[in-house]
């Protein structure tokens, strides 16, 4: 516990000082000397390196499980959109045309439609689904796909914000409005499921202001993670789109009742960000730390010998736990390269944020144990008998996982700031970045004043109220919401 | 048997009246009503719908494990690529050129250079091994990709020839040839397993000529499997590289004895096209025919009642029992739709290629059976035992899946045709599409030349080349080896 205090305290630290560039830094050398992603030769688009998209993989496989528990199925569409559909939508094109690549050739000539690579897939999804549903008995209609998208991007970083990107689109087309906005709900609840209890990162929920909200839906929806810094990460927006793109794509049902009426829809996403959200929600000056169900590797073992014939010994053992942890479910690793020292080893995989590792040596092999340590606190632990030692690996990993939240948790209410006045405000986002919660009644001009004076944006609006009553904090007006403001990502 | 036979017979008679059109029909008429893909609005794209995708993605699965069992790891670079990139291996740029789709436009301006999107990624690819290799420590580098890609087509048709289409590309480099070599063959051999162990097709495996070889490869693999029309299908390919592509992109590592040496390579893939083999490879008259170790849906249940009496029990037995082969693995669908017959519903799954139905009365509720009807071969059985029944299932999925192949295979065999002479050859391909088998000694100009009057190309020159010594069918030549021609999709 000492150990997971004094972490804190230096990680709080280094927020404190609002080194921006130094945790820039910290964060670009952790992803690229941990192996997650890479540099591109092209502008904005990074290489997602196997350790990076083993993790990706390890978001998406109970993803894609809870998106098909919910009665979703996934599809593929053609990530090409015809420049004319973009335009259907008002807001939709205003809000994505500045940020498009184009294609203007194909097989060597010149196109007659010029063609967009999908920034997001409301304009080609919508126009199937106008193909697909004619009565009410084509509702609800739940598609998902996994897609790269492209946005153009002036400023990009890795995972958190790169031209192209992976991710899953939900797009969703019901009978009724009420049905669309509980559908909205259910996925940012499933998605508040991944982050907190795959990602072990807490994450408020709510709704986004109109100056945030997704070009062409009535409400976005959002989860909202603090980082170690105390900045803000948008991790998943879910969004209710009414009949906007209905109208627009001309997607009609027959009701029971025989009458046409215009399909009530949702979207929905998250994206490899999450990764670059693991990576900055957990990580601190060793490396990355790792949740165990998400960790690639999970568990590693290092050996430890001088003689060749320890290393025949402890070699010997180490295979046989290695078999026993893989047998048991574990994701483990032996680290058997002989060109390196136990402490480069050491180094290497705190460095990529392994759970838990286990060192053996001669004689840990003679006394049938060995010794563990975590990587979320460095604790250590001697001595611990090899008889059973995958329940009580699989023990360990439950035990991180949740401490690894726990932590999370108590950094956030750390550094939540209530304020009663602007001035207040303003001194608390001088000191450190922070979430700072206030009752809120302004309007969208006044939260884009406070974002150009402060780089501070509402957040969210928590969907969470309690005794919600009092003075908004900027225009000192009644207010019945608080609101989140921080420094985004 | 009797039911087997003669609808090969129906389906080799259709083949030998060598109706094209006919034949393209049935299989985009069985596309597009079995719900397995649509038409989109992008020329030469499509929309891989729900049932489409579950069965690419059971594709994927075991596919993805072979990879990852054989030592291989995913990852994810940029679909961009720098048109300057391609220009760096001479062959590879002749190739892929004429096919390519451009960006020229970004963030609402003009590029400085043009980029590609990906028509396949060795160029990109190796940009980064290059980077990444140094040293025989970091050999093998074992690397595979899922990913969407482009090339502009002119004839597109429904998954076997689409401008856009999903695949998995691996991209292998070693340090010794014979290590490049063995890696070729044997993910020839992974896509080998994964035709005949899972999608029901058998396949040969062999080389590519000169004249089909992938642009930049010294030496093309490949499987090819036989459609149920006699035409050949390329069903994936292993190439191997040799060290075109780490001379054109740098790629050097240090050996053993300290000396600085291009790495030799490989790559390989398989896509989307997999599926359009699988509906061509098995369908008949009344839609798809699907192995039931890839089917999404493997039973469906159909209720069969008349009053709301019957139909209380039918359902409520139907329900017991979709939940007992559903706790047992299978993937099973109760089809409880009100609005529809039995005969539209039995219809309406054998389009689709569910491999069993059970179909349930109330009759059979009172003798606690049911009676199980085989897509495969039309067969019917009455008054199977509902007791044991996901066992029973079970094993009969695996007997249909065996019997899919054995059909497949049988159909080859019967339409594999040797030839000693051209006209021989010339009047076998007038009578029916099929495999020609021929001793071969001509040149890439004789091959082409076969092709300009016949159509027919050598789909591969098989590896099992038993007693192969004879006289070449088109030039006389003395020949020591046989060759499989035929027209290809």
């Amino acid at each position: 516990m000492a150990a997971k205090e004094s972490e804190t305290a230096l990680a709080t630290q280094d927020e404190e000082k609002g080194k921006d560039a130094e945790g820039s830094k910290w964060y670009t050398d952790t992803v690229l000397q941990s192996e997650l992603a890479d540099y591109s030769p092209v502008k904005g688009c990074m290489v997602i390196r196997p350790y990076g998209y083993a993790l990706w993989e390890n978001i998406q496989r109970p993803l894609d499980g809870m998106i098909k528990d919910t009665g979703h199925q996934n599809a593929y569409f053609p990530m090409f959109i015809p420049e004319s559909f973009l335009q259907k939508e008002k807001e939709h094109v205003e809000g994505f045309a500045p940020e498009c690549a184009v294609v203007t050739h194909g097989g060597g000539k010149k196109l007659e439609e010029p063609l967009i690579v999908r920034p997001t897939s409301e304009t080609i999804i919508n126009h199937m689904f106008a193909k697909w549903v004619q009565s009410w008995r084509d509702l609800p209609l739940l598609i998902n796909q996994w897609a790269n998208v492209v946005r153009w991007e002036m400023r990009t970083r890795l995972f958190l914000r790169t031209t192209e990107f992976l991710w899953q689109e939900g797009h969703t087309a019901h009978a009724t409005e009420k049905e669309a906005e509980e559908e909205a709900y259910k996925m940012l609840m499933v998605y508040k499921d991944l982050a907190e209890n795959w990602l072990a990162l807490p994450v408020l929920t709510g709704q986004k202001t109109d100056n945030e909200r997704f070009r062409g839906a009535v409400r976005t929806y959002c989860i909202e993670a603090m980082m170690r810094d105390g900045k803000a990460l948008q991790a998943g927006t879910s969004h209710y789109l009414g009949q906007n793109f209905a109208v627009a794509f001309d997607i009609k049902f027959q009701n029971q009742e025989g009458v046409l009426e215009h399909a009530y829809q949702t979207s929905w996403g998250v994206s490899t960000r999450l990764v670059g959200a693991v990576v900055m929600g957990h990580g601190d000056a060793k490396g990355l730390v790792l949740p165990p169900k998400i960790a690639p590797v999970q568990v590693v073992i290092v050996p430890i010998y001088k003689s060749d014939e320890e290393k025949a010994t402890v070699f010997e053992r180490c295979s046989k736990i290695a078999a026993e942890l893989k047998e048991a479910g574990i994701r483990v690793n032996f680290d058997n390269r002989e060109q390196h020292t136990p402490g480069f080893k050491f180094n290497h995989w705190e460095q990529k944020g392994v759970p838990v590792r286990l060192n053996i040596g001669p004689k840990d092999v003679a006394k049938n144990v060995v010794e563990i340590a975590r990587r979320d606190n460095g604790e250590k632990t001697r001595d611990v008998s090899q008889d059973g030692l995958a329940k009580t690996i699989a023990d360990l990993l439950v035990t991180v996982q949740k401490a690894i939240f726990d932590k999370a948790l108590a950094h956030r209410t750390a550094n939540t700031v209530n304020v009663n006045s602007y001035d207040e405000f303003k001194k608390v986002l001088e000191e450190k970045y922070c979430f700072i919660e206030a009752y809120w009644a302004g309007s969208s001009e006044d939260e884009l004043k406070i974002k150009e004076e402060t780089k501070a944006t509402i957040r969210t609006i928590p969907f969470d109220q309690k005794d919600a009553s009092g003075k908004c904090f900027y225009t000192g007006k009644p207010a019945t919401q608080k609101a989140i403001f921080a420094i985004a990502y």
